[in-house]
């Protein structure tokens, strides 16, 4: 059967399942990619995990989120992930390097091989015939300890690219069109494969910048072939022999099918509050901004910001608007200063900032209230930008520029110019990247400053006990009122001990206290409703409350990746098999789990008993075979520590 | 009789009283320089004076701290500074623009001029024959409505510069000897003037980085002549055309004496944690650092910036060093990466931030825990970098560039190289780099964003009243306990009913709540001990309270800054003649004040009685009669108001 290159990496790199969509699959996983914010907590786990050294191909750790040092938090863990990484054999890439995805583009994608990362817009790697895709934290730990990545099977959409696209418009009108299409959930549960004649006039960080928001349509990736023009690229880096071909067999077939004729694109721009909230930048030409932005992973290219400052060149910028500069990387920035580019941006007004994510993910250069801002960006939820009342518009640079000297929303066709071309900008020797590690680790010593602390060991849950009920809750709790997010609290997120005392203190104050007195005696439980854990996919939520002794949670249903939380840190997951017994139990009961270990191997339900009463309830896990072993080790963390 | 420098400027723009060591002086004001921290309060209070337009020949509005976007606060003040900036007729510096000293001095310092600056380090301009003074913000308004800046007539120390600098050792080092010799203390009241043949290799910028300092040895501030240096550095800047000769007469005298052979110093570092912890380099070489950093305006020039860059050129600095780069102005960074010197900076591993203060006063490159960090700005007070256990060092670009690549503290004298020549760099055409207003301000509207808030207005105290005593204290009151400062309540400066819930919280915080109910019975006093409003000159710690309904307050004495705040904002300071007297009030008690406005005017003591026992106490006050004036207009807005 012809293969399409979706096909193909699943295949070379399938473990377990069948390739059937919506069926669970492992997959290999060649490289790892963590970022600062998510990879500090991976680290804490390699290190509860007693890993020696991380057992995929290649793995690397950047510094491009927390770039901002108010105070020792984020420079003490700079300094943790650079010593960590060296201790397990992971690629170091130092504060300013510059946005992980373009940069391990540059120096360590492979054609071929698939690469898990602790970072949404992982999936941009996809431009370079990779399987790239964004996962949780402990996933990517977990990869990095040598297991499979489970995901279901997706279906494969393709997408025929056609055409050429006109002066003006560019790669970023690309996936703005995809997403004025498909919505913000057209991608669920698929992988976009782009393929066509369409692709021979896109560079390989034209199609970063289609991959990487494919994230926003919901996708689990977006898959380019790798062609001459991948070869030609990993040229300019000095990596021609990584190369390899890959492409779809001819008749190679797809789930779902769409197709875009490059040459009727117009420059598109994405409204307020929704990435899919487009519309032709035309439409809306003439309202005043504040504020021009370019940068992010959603831009990362040469070109992108080259056109930028050609468009500004000699003029200057409207008075009054903030025209943000926010460089990819240190290497692209020095070919920005190299071809006078960054001579143009500054003398025509721009503001230069340090190489990194910055404001892309609210970190400095939030606009004014209720100001429109227009940005390369690939999001614009209310309130990612750092103001409550912001106004942020996503589109492509030569939009961006074009409205900067303006100073009002500007469809780039109508400026008074030619179509400036970018030539390639020559490649520049310059000094490490990425640090590698040292052969010998054994040596090394993990440096944690006051902030860092390890993740405690746990043991497994006990066989035979009696479990307090500290908290009884309603409905839809969701993982913000089990552990709040926001910048009061996640400082902390490298800080179990102190990032534990915030646990339910929306639901009960007390908790904590309740909680800590318990720990002697051997835990505690909770009860709950229907739908608990829904929200955000923080696994401090379990993590913490672990750590304060919750041993069983028990509830009308969970939320599905919180349940996923919750058996990979060891606490037991049961729900009701009478719904209305949630009415029999009180807050303060005692209830007796006896021979438990035994029950939950045995079967789905199992009994229960309030110690007071002496009524009996009757409980359900839904845990498979392999959630069990994860269970019964004391989680995750424990049970990869045992297949060392 | 001849004159030095110092006595020049005196002369020529005095006002009042005589150049008698001691004694106040008011001076005339021609320029006037505000930055973002303190000119948001200053444009409030030229707001609420009801002023057209500036009264100084050039004012300017920098804007340079506040540039870490993380909410809307930041860009809405300076949308707020450009728009006052032009309803008052000021230029305004944008952000990106860069420190607002070295761009003054670039844009617009001319000699023989003063300026006065809402920033301890506008001395820095006295590098171009100027007398440039830092004062509080509400002097700098005085000054912009016209009015003159008193201050004590300073002793002139005269320092003689001889010889020429070795190879390695620059300006920075210069100034560091002199805080060696003389302490951060050596300077009170005084101002210091440099002269002498040494001067002839020191270049405009190189004299900026020693009056800089001046503010780090506690002068009033440092004086350079007007020579042909400066007539060359006004012709870089297209600006020859404005630079006038001042030179000391032969055989001028100073009041105090110092001579220090340039030859002789070596490479000198301020250890922390003063700036006058002096030792030389070699002294500490070798200790291993965490952070190398080159910036601010105690090392503003193109030769600073160039000479690292030199030092680190083709080589790689350490791994683990946060080697941080942060541009005086954006005029600056053109010029450096025009020549190649951003470049050589960029491959050899340095992070780039934006032009602007940044970590010089604690936004951003915090250092990380205990780590060294080297720095080439002003200051290494215990905590000021942002990180509360730091270890801040203060030396010149070339011991720490010296020290980037090695690791450890270098002695740069012992580098492998030969000492690298720095050619002056070519003038460069900006757009733009200060938006000068428009010559018609009557059509400008001011932007407020919702955090910023005019200032209230206040009626004059009245001449018959009874007060509540809301709260009795003891001795030492410091304004931090009056009103703290801190990120907590610092972003609220531009926002005087949200500042003012914070007033006196450590001390009792009932008192906000006590202090509104009163405010439609005619408001409250407050009654204290010795030393009161000691520490930090913060005038929201008399603003915030008076807009609570404070209008008197009664102690042993007072600190000397804060009782002219009081006034200022105007309320009445008094005295106890017995300061056993104290011990008669207790909280909540009223008193009774009749026929104040005579009272006060008649003489420096009056009395007042306790309504509930009847008992009189004698109290004294210490106003002048341009105090009097002040206090009786109900403030010192109200009072310029009136002189429109």
């Amino acid at each position: 059967m012809p293969l399409n290159v979706t096909q193909k990496l699943i295949q070379e790199h399938l473990v377990s399942g069948e390739m059937t969509p919506g069926e669970e699959i492992g997959l290999k996983i060649d490289q790892t990619l963590t970022q600062d914010a998510t990879g500090t907590m991976v680290m804490l786990e390699l290190e509860a995990m007693e890993i020696d050294k991380v057992k995929t191909e290649v793995s690397a750790q950047y510094v491009d989120h927390n770039l901002i040092q108010n105070d020792h938090r984020n420079p003490d863990d700079h300094l943790f992930l650079r010593s960590a990484a060296q201790k397990f054999g992971v690629h170091y890439s130092r504060p300013g390097n510059g946005v992980s995805h373009p940069v391990h583009m540059q120096e360590l994608a492979i054609p071929g091989k698939t690469l898990l990362g602790s970072d949404s817009h992982t999936c941009a790697n996809g431009c370079m015939g990779m399987l790239a895709m964004g996962a949780g934290g402990i996933d990517v730990t977990m990869a990095m300890a040598g297991e499979p990545y489970y995901v279901e099977m997706p279906r494969i959409m393709g997408v025929k690219l056609t055409g050429r696209l006109p002066d003006w418009v560019s790669a970023k009108d690309v996936i703005l069109e995809m997403l004025r299409r498909h919505t913000v959930n057209g991608g669920v549960g698929k992988i976009i494969e782009y393929y066509g004649p369409g692709l021979d006039d896109l560079s390989a960080m034209d199609r970063h910048v289609i991959a990487n928001m494919g994230a926003e349509l919901g996708a689990t990736t977006s898959v380019f072939p790798s062609d001459k023009e991948v070869k030609r690229f990993m040229g300019t880096q000095g990596r021609v022999d990584e190369w390899n071909e890959l492409k779809a067999d001819a008749g190679a077939e797809y789930d779902d099918h769409d197709e875009i004729d490059l040459s009727e694109l117009v420059p598109l721009i994405a409204k307020p509050t929704s990435p899919d909230n487009v519309v032709p930048v035309e439409e809306i030409a003439g309202e005043e901004i504040y504020q021009s932005y370019i940068g992010s992973s959603a831009n990362p290219g040469y070109r992108d910001f080259a056109i930028a400052a050609e468009i500004v060149k000699g003029r200057q910028i409207a008075n009054g608007i903030s025209f943000d500069i926010n460089p990819t990387s240190r290497l692209l920035l020095q070919q920005l200063v190299e071809n006078g580019h960054i001579g143009s941006l500054l003398t025509s007004g721009a503001r230069l900032h340090q190489a990194g994510c910055n404001g892309c993910i609210g970190m400095g250069q939030a606009p004014a209230t209720g100001r429109n801002s227009l940005r390369t960006t690939p999001r614009n939820f209310p309130g990612r930008s750092g103001t409550k009342e912001d106004s942020v518009f996503l589109c492509s640079p030569e939009t961006a520029a074009a409205s900067a000297l303006s100073g009002v929303i500007t469809d780039p066709r109508t400026l008074d110019m030619e179509h400036p071309e970018i030539a390639e900008a020559a490649a520049i020797k310059m000094e490490e990247m990425l640090e590698a590690p040292p052969e010998d680790t054994s040596s090394v010593e993990i440096t944690k400053g006051p902030n860092v602390t390890s993740i405690p060991d746990f043991d497994p849950i006990e066989d035979n006990f009696d479990m307090p009920v500290l908290l009884k809750m309603a409905d839809n709790i969701s993982t913000d009122e089990i552990l709040a997010g926001g910048s009061r609290v996640l400082p902390f997120r490298s800080n179990i001990p102190k990032i534990s005392t915030f646990v339910f203190e929306g639901i009960d104050e007390t908790y904590t206290e309740r909680a800590e007195e318990k720990l002697e005696e051997g835990g505690h439980m909770i009860v709950a409703g229907n739908n608990y854990g829904q929200g955000s996919s923080r696994e401090h939520a379990a993590l913490a409350p672990r750590y304060l002794g919750l041993k069983v949670v028990l509830v009308k249903n969970f939320a599905r990746i919180h349940l996923q939380n919750l058996i990979n840190f060891g606490i037991l997951p049961l729900t009701f098999v009478d719904a209305e017994d949630h009415g029999k139990i009180e807050q303060e009961d005692v209830i007796e789990f006896r021979n438990v270990h035994q029950a939950i191997r045995d079967g789905n339900t199992f009994t229960i008993r309030l110690k007071n009463s002496g009524e009996e309830i009757t409980v359900r896990h839904s845990m498979t075979s392999r959630h069990l072993d994860i269970l019964l080790a004391g989680g995750i963390i424990n049970w990869a520590k045992q297949r060392q």
